[in-house]
């Protein structure tokens, strides 16, 4: 059965909760267009996540595969276009390293844009009457690492694979501890992942509609 | 049979829905704590609102009335703490009225706390992974003009009917209007507000919580 | 002489320096409109802030009082319209204290609206190229608590001394250790500040000019 | 005589003034370590805004190339770290054209990293008690063109000239047409790009700090 992977961190940061686990568990083994969602969970660590999600990878053979995480303070599901090779830990990640200012492939590009139709995606999701938009930088932490590391590797498979990377708000019970902070349902985020993951699969050229930023 | 009454206001500022009536009319005949909600929306007009607020309460005959209304960009429930005797509407009400620095009650008090138990309510829909807190200000339009309004009236009954006003950040398909604005689910914000009315039914004395703001 | 009184506070919160402080020293003893202006310090501490304060307004008899404080956070220069009756401490004062729901004046009105001229002063202030705005709150920590002292002590002269409370943004300094955080520079504070103080002196009737908020 | 060219945008989305010039200009024809500053505007417009650097950078063959733009809602000063190679308009520039999804330079590398000392600029400016930070991305209007263009030329050189691109808040006048927006003021700001310059003339290895963002 052709299979689509999806995959999420653990919490971090002193969070008891990640919101990308918290819903893209509620997707495992569910059947989107005919093919098998598998749900996974990854380490929030510079590379044991790629390891965990590069073994996943090579299991399943996925057709599609979507990194999820969690950008506290952001209002809205924000579907990132962009990871640069970099990791710059604000904080240390959960193994305790805090790497800084160091390539994430010695040698590698600079960057890889995300290979999902992400215009589609965004588009798709608002008509839903969720808030989703582009955003230009996943940051230079371990989401970022996860991206960039996928669109290498599927980068040297060279084959149609697409994968990309989106971003959480905080869940409601998050935002309790950060005043002030916006936060989204879990419910409304596992049905904006569901359409991420439907648009992907059958969208073959994304759209051509606005998703910049000044700065 | 005993009555709670809870309002909601019509949409306002180019707006095409008011997440308050959303939320409230879902609760219209509700049966809390012994007691029936009754649901009214308010049009959103200086005088006109609470000329429709004094008629339902002389219907009704509630023993508790929480009005409620829309406070787009906050990212929290917001239990509000006091109304202030002043009109100065920053955009024209839906009658085309804008009035500026006028007491809404002349030789009326500068202000009415809110009776509510504003703290217990707070605490109370936090612990149900809510995020809510106090406000210190509801502002100078049409919501503190019925706030102060519905206070003012309650004060001149001299019995033990209680009153107050929360505010609701916007709906998650409004926020698509308002790119960066925090949103809540409506589900969410109505269960809120059932918390809200049963815990004002039972709590005789607030609680003693931290809930104020440094500015 | 005639004189103006102006305050600011010591540091709090863990701060280094109080921008009202850094601001308002240097208008000390300045001549503005043939009124002198007498600078004064007082302790960010319930209680005491209003026994140096009332002590300053006994030994100067001054003819305005324009107190200022820190609201970190805010981008621009805000000019409080109201008081409220509470003191509720997010955190603990300098002296140690964290009142709860507690009056500042026991038996006394709700709240007290400002008797400056705050839409000629924010006016004033923006026609020199600074942001300024009206504040519907000044929270309910020390800073509201001095704004209701000084406002009830006027209340009771029943002379023609007019008074209020303006708040400052971080300075930049101080932003450093707030990221994200706005601040303006200790110059354009005094500026406006000096601007406040010479508009509130010949301003007899307020400017009718929109400044509210919805919420 | 060595030169630092310098630049900055005319206004763009309605202003009437862009900060970047308004400091930039201030430091045209200053002497900086042994170096000539040149300051030169450069157009709002995709395409037309290279043109005018490539020109200048050809006149001039400065050794050092800083790039100065707007990021109005900012709130500090910020170093951008990379630049990508999409342009992606939210709003037309001032030629009326708003290309989305199109490369700056087609078969061109996703991203070029700042050659500057980004770390090393933004400790300094703090050090002076100026809000600063290193930016993850510079979107993807007419200041990530420039950005991304310049680097693209000086990659092909080959030789040892750097440049970058750093981000400015509002000034306080602009500021007084964005509610709630954040500001610095121009002299702060200038002296913020003078030590930019100095310190990039100044610094062969950046500085290994913190300078990263989660998401």
């Amino acid at each position: 059965m052709k299979k689509v992977l999806i995959t999420a961190f653990e919490p971090f940061g002193g969070e008891q909760i990640n919101p990308s686990w918290e819903a893209v568990s509620q997707l495992h083994e569910r059947m989107l267009c005919g093919f098998q969602v598998v749900a996974k969970e990854l380490p929030c660590a510079f590379g044991d996540a790629l390891t965990t999600l590069y073994a996943e990878m090579e299991a399943l053979q996925p057709e599609l595969i979507i990194a999820v995480g969690q950008a506290g303070g952001r209002a809205d599901i924000t579907v990132e276009r962009i990871a640069i090779n970099i990791n710059d830990a604000r904080i240390p990640d959960n193994n305790g390293n805090q790497p800084i200012d160091e390539p994430i492939i010695p040698g590698g590009p600079a960057a890889y844009f995300s290979t999902l139709p992400i215009k589609a995606i965004v588009d798709g999701i608002r008509e839903a009457g969720i808030p989703a938009s582009v955003s230009q930088t996943a940051g230079t932490y371990v989401c970022n690492h996860v991206m960039y590391g996928l669109l290498h590797r599927l980068a040297q498979q060279d084959n149609k694979v697409r994968g990309g990377f989106i971003h959480l708000p905080y869940l409601p019970e998050q935002a309790l501890n950060h005043p002030g902070a916006p936060s989204m349902a879990a419910h409304t985020v596992m049905l904006a992942l569901e359409m991420a993951i439907t648009i992907a699969l059958r969208t073959e050229q994304d759209l051509r509609l606005v998703g910049g930023a000044t700065h």
